[in-house]
């Protein structure tokens, strides 16, 4: 990995393509970064001028008095490969391409020279970022080499004013939503270290930005905008590392629709691969989506705030004067999966002390106007905050006047150092600006939209949560060592596609699908016989690796009681098989005892062309597959894991006990999701595809059936 | 009804309990009131002082040199009464009662003396506001007879400047929300002509003032915040009004969850009914739902400007100069539930003559900085316009350099003008006021948030489909008229609980549930040989009004065949029905042939107390009972409610074709449901349950089952 501390933290910086003309993206940077108080030096350099707004001007990157560390290029596209060997032969140890016309355009010319982009790089070792970056902003350093407006020098300094505040950092693929980020933040007193917008990232990827970030630790929130990802194994790595350090990652994907992935493919060139196992990834290892630059904003200020103090659960006191705010708080936080329990006793007796008769403790508490005359805000706060049936308040006010907030500042100040519960802050009317500045300086973070509020404090809940999970010590599974070995020899003996009867006795290796496997049948006498032996109703399935829709093709029938039944459905099932497919290499017909009744489920594994094998689980059955009612995961799978993917679906209350039926085995179906998982870990490079179609779990204790098993290979 | 003209349009207004007190709420009226120049005579009335502020003052309100329009009241809750006696007697003909200590406070003596005001109100025609109420805004006429800060005089005047603008006007009972909204709406420069905030609602509601301001006929829109609906009645008139004029009403209901509700009963002393049968009322008329304050001013500012020319359809065209955000926008127009598709040839060739490489025209249209630098936004959004596959456009841009929009003021005002398409903006850095001020006065509306922007376009284009099916002419429908008389004389004889056999002569006279009811038997014998009439499987329920859930009492057998099995399963129901409610009446054993199978569906009718009758559709079957996939509908309804309403099941797909199944017949289900509908309507004061559980669909042309049936009575 080549020095991100030279791009991020260089001592020279060389402006090549350095240009006077305000009206022009090259001047515009020149201006930008002119504007901060950069302490290190800056050297443009222009095959035209002798001298830029009063600088010397160098005619090329070999002429500096000494090496740059950063060199910033905008000149046209067709020369940046050139130009950035003239920098690696000049000692330059990291470039930031602003030029535009690469990867994202349209020819081949553009791909081409983004690839020599690459080449250079590797060649010397160049940390380079781009090309179709909008650059970066190292607020720390007072360096900003973007020409994005967001980061010309305005009425607002870079940092807000007053006590320094926890650090944030934004890395985005898209320029323009990366400094809108800081925009939108700053705008509410947010404190951001870094913007760093990569664009086509042919060298360097956001990610390698976020993990640069983590390592220094100065940083305590992250905003992630991604097109796609270069690197599963960058992503896990880092991921990882921010869960860890319990550094939260705000993240949205853009190209979550059909038109956004082509909105991305053609802006930074991005192939993106599917949503759904971005988003299982993402909730694998805790980064938060938020499906706004607003949204986004105001869930990083409640984690930059309560970051050490994140709340136990998800219970919350709300308090006000105002009603009807009050009221519709409760409203959002139960839409946001919050609870509003009504206080306990001992706090409303506190409560109702300060309280006229019109007012009420109950929660929402409404202490009405003259309570909060009296008491204050932060008063009221403080009067809820000891509940023991809440583990976070929020407050619904009114921040409109500056002057009653100033007022109220110490108060508010106090209360933020004190509570071991987080405090969150509405204020349905408008701020003044220097509301927002006040209580931004006392450490409570400030929401003007109530459904922002509301999830913030329960995304802060949930990854409090998740991480909990994730540092608990891996649980010691008693089951049985799987047979690794021989599932990989059988694996590489089979063809492309394996049929049931191929499949099961390799996916017994891992413990899956128990002992229901039944006989291979190849003559109808065999089936009878078969049929006999199991002694109950039988189902009959033609086996053939050609035929992977067996019920569609009308090879499977079921319920077979009778030999004559058996006889019957032996020859249609085949029959069937040989029209559906006439070429078909057929094994033979599969004879099995019927499942007992359970509960259906679907249970499968895909690979994904950026993650690799997704595990998937749903809810059988017509309706929930209309419905499509499944939840992903990657693979491997802790049970915890497993748990969890059946708790975000929709139904999971089916395998609960319900209408007199006693509740599903859960447990068995969790033992089958991690042995699933477990096998397509071990196989990732093997496999492409498993369908267990249906599972039936069976009443709790009873275990499952694995009623019909597919596994495609990859192609070779 | 009173005259809401005296009360929002006084010519003289008396204050009582004017005060000096700048801090005191009575002060703060009185200053409030006087920094704007309402046109008509202000009366201080005060039993200490005589004089306020300058201004002469009278000891009592009898003693004003003319009788006053409009009094506004804030004096001790106890003497309101009084006082609203001596306005009365001296001719005031409207009143606005800010005190509190009412209905909403603990206590019996509130509720008395609010009963007192209703009582004074109607005895002299007075049309009150109130009590507890935050007062109102006539903003029109700059009176502002309220305490809330936001009316306070401020730097920004209580219009937008410049050209007259379309009207919004805001209906809330909280006063804190509903002048927030004003606080919100202002500073996107929208242009109120009213806010009024009604309080406990002894009197007056929102919906009356909504009534008046529809008349009235200057209003383009109107935000309306609920905690309750005194009268179902006036709702259905106003709702029904604002859609035939094409006023949309953008609405939120404090109290959808349970601590909302607890919050609206402590804080207006609202009884709020159940939230679903609200929302069943808001998606009949068409009225919108916000779920937050930005929101619904944000979905307001759309409807201002694109009233006379909504989108006809959901597809969306997307321009922008940044990659980024039109792909992020590609996403939230798909998750609101617009198509962003892709652009017909014809329009990509105009907009690619303009593209340099690395742009594209596909949709969304990334024409890069370069382009745009050239034909600017409005440039750029008329080449997207004519495009036959796009019903609206979505601009994504930066308006953080006012200069940049000034430069294009004249382009976006004449797009504004001449585009028969709405076109709403997003900008994804915060925009200069002044970029606010030249895009409203433009007429573009302006969007920070990128899900209010794309929400905003898809109720657009929703509100005005529903509008255009609300004005079609009713159907006429061929069905025969319903016999209402027996169904009355039936239902008036029948106990409070009718069992199957009692439900189904009376629906029967509404055309519901065909001629499948079978025979009821009052022996093993009988049984059998209604069984033999009927000649294939049949099912045996008991049959009593005091067992209204056989299948949990073991009251019913299924699909028996053989003499043998009708008679023992005869006495198993029956035995099974005596256990299970020992003094049942039991009016015999229903034998019935089996239903043939189709989708299974549960209808419903149950009793809402606010709005009465609400039909209920879902999918049946245990797994989308655990779903709760149901919708809800005020009855009577014509089928294309019915169809409406079985488009918002989220399984709605079930009763297509599916797996080789044929469709389901959606036609007979939806005259089943109009039918039941009508039933319901008719016999609205007496019935207070009516369900018919399970319903099964057949396959397309072959009808529907009703399988079971159950009407419940009101209590006499």
């Amino acid at each position: 990995m080549p020095d991100l501390g030279a791009l991020l933290w260089p001592r020279t910086v060389a402006l090549i393509g350095a240009s006077a003309s305000a009206e022009s993206l090259r001047g515009r940077i020149f201006n930008v970064m002119r504007s901060h108080a950069f302490a290190g030096q800056l050297y443009p350099v222009s095959r035209s001028s002798a001298e830029v707004l009063g600088l010397k001007a160098y005619p090329s990157i070999a002429d500096l008095p000494q090496p740059a560390d950063l060199a910033v290029i905008i000149i046209p596209a067709k020369h940046v490969p050139e130009e950035l060997e003239r920098c690696g032969k000049a000692g330059v140890k990291s470039a930031v391409v602003l030029s535009s016309g690469f990867a994202e355009a349209v020819g081949e010319e553009g791909s081409e020279m983004q690839a020599e982009i690459r080449a250079v790089a590797q060649r010397y070792g160049m940390a380079v970022m781009g090309p179709n970056s909008e650059g970066f902003a190292n607020i720390a350093a007072n360096l900003c080499p973007t020409f994005s407006p967001a980061m010309e020098a305005g009425e607002r300094p870079l940092v807000p004013a007053g006590r320094p505040r926890p650090q944030l950092a934004v890395a985005a693929q898209s320029g323009g939503i990366g400094f809108a980020f800081f925009d939108h933040g700053r705008a509410k007193e947010l404190s951001f270290r870094y913007v760093v917008t990569t664009g086509n990232e042919a060298c360097l990827e956001a990610l390698d930005f976020v993990d640069f970030i983590l390592e220094e630790g100065k940083t305590d929130a992250l905003l992630l905008l991604l097109e796609d990802i270069k690197s599963a194994e960058t992503f896990r790595r880092v991921a990882e590392k921010a869960l860890k350090a319990g550094k939260p990652i705000i993240v949205n994907k853009i190209g979550q629709s059909d038109a956004g992935v082509r909105a991305a493919a053609s802006h930074t060139a991005a192939l993106a691969g599917a949503y759904a196992a971005y988003q299982a990834m993402f909730q694998r290892y805790g980064l938060i989506e938020g499906r706004d630059i607003g949204e986004m904003v105001d869930m990083a200020a409640g984690f930059l705030a309560w970051g050490q103090r994140l709340p136990q659960g998800r219970r919350v006191g709300i308090c006000t004067a105002s009603g009807g705010g009050g009221g519709w708080m409760a409203d959002a936080c139960t839409a946001a999966g919050l609870e509003v329990p009504e206080l306990d006793c001992e706090t409303r007796r506190r409560i109702d002390a300060h309280l006229p008769a019109y007012g009420t403790s109950q929660n929402p508490v409404d202490a009405t106007a003259q309570a909060v005359f009296k008491i204050g805000y932060a008063g009221l706060a403080e009067l809820v905050l000891p509940s023991p049936v809440v583990d976070a308040v929020i407050v619904v006010l009114t921040t409109r006047s500056a002057a009653n907030i100033e007022r109220q500042r110490e108060a508010f100040t106090r209360l933020a150092e004190t509570t071991q519960k987080p405090i969150l802050l509405w204020s349905y009317t408008l701020p003044a600006q220097k509301s927002v500045q006040i209580l931004s300086e006392a450490g409570l973070p400030l929401y003007t939209g109530i459904g922002n509020c509301a999830r913030t404090m329960r995304v802060m809940a949930d990854y409090r949560a998740l991480r909990e999970r994730f540092l608990r010590p891996i649980e010691v599974r008693n089951a049985p060592t799987p047979d690794k070995a021989t599932a990989c020899a059988a694996l590489a003996a089979a063809g492309t596609a394996l049929c049931e009867w191929e499949a099961r006795p390799i996916l017994a290796c891992y413990g899956i699908g128990g002992n229901a496997a039944g006989a291979l049948a190849g003559s109808a006498g065999e089936a009878v016989t078969a049929a006999r032996a199991i002694g109950g109703p039988v189902a009959l399935k033609a086996q053939s690796p050609d035929i992977l829709h067996k019920t569609e093709a009308g090879a499977v029938a079921l319920n077979l009681v009778s030999a004559q039944d058996v006889r019957a459905a032996y020859e249609r099932v085949l029959d069937n098989a040989r029209r559906s497919v006439p070429q078909a290499r057929i094994l033979g017909v599969l004879v099995q005892p019927m499942a007992p009744p359970g509960r259906e489920i679907i249970l499968g594994v895909k690979s994904d062309p950026t993650f690799g094998p997704m595990l998937m689980v749903g809810l059988g059955g017509v309706a929930v597959e209309v419905l499509k009612d499944v939840a992903l995961a990657p693979v491997p799978l802790a049970s915890s894991d497993a748990r969890a993917m059946l708790a975000r679906l929709k139904g999971a209350a089916l395998l609960d006990a319900h209408r007199g039926a006693p509740p599903a085995d859960v447990d068995a179906l969790v033992e089958l999701i991690v042995q699933l998982g477990q096998f397509a870990a071990d196989h990732a490079d093997t496999i492409t595809e498993i369908d267990l179609n249906p599972v039936l779990v069976h009443e709790r204790g009873k275990g499952v059936s694995v009623v019909d098993a597919l596994i495609v290979k990859q192609k070779q």
